[in-house]
């Protein structure tokens, strides 16, 4: 659903990779003149989506900052039609 | 170290527990006059502090909205005085 936006330039959406491949997509981003960058996650992601802007941000690209992080809930359906929600976070760090 | 700040009345630090027990603290904490509280994490809790903030604020206590969102690195040592970072989150709820 929302993988779609994984492959925009500057969004790199966090899923069960180990944290240093995403930490390697947001330098690469960042690389190729990216200014601004947001890292998405949802559910139990959402620790490593923050590991990996901490990582950034301390070890790779040092002038980039926090500049949003917003949290939200997004509703899904299980295949019964059981409705739940499931926490969500974008993380925006830019130069 | 920080398990003491968990003492204060507006702060509610997220350990082990099911999700539900910090939304029934921070819940209680507003019914006992808080107008701002603190939701702090860190490592894995990172996600279930997110839980907690979301459910609170759409299905408890309404008028509640978050009004910071603060991540950090915090060092850590193990006993073989290696060092590593763990990731830290703090969500300020307000009404």
């Amino acid at each position: 659903m929302t993988e779609k936006q994984g492959s925009k330039d500057n969004v790199v959406l966090i899923g069960k990779k180990p944290s240093m491949a995403y930490v390697m997509a947001v330098v690469t981003q960042f690389g190729t003149g990216q200014t601004s960058i947001e890292i998405k996650a949802r559910g139990k992601a959402i620790s490593k989506a923050v590991d990996v802007a901490e990582i950034v941000r301390n070890k790779f690209v040092k002038d980039a900052k926090i500049k949003d992080i917003l949290v939200g809930t997004e509703q899904m359906e299980t295949e019964k039609k059981e409705r739940f929600g499931v926490s969500t976070i974008k993380i925006t760090l830019a130069k």
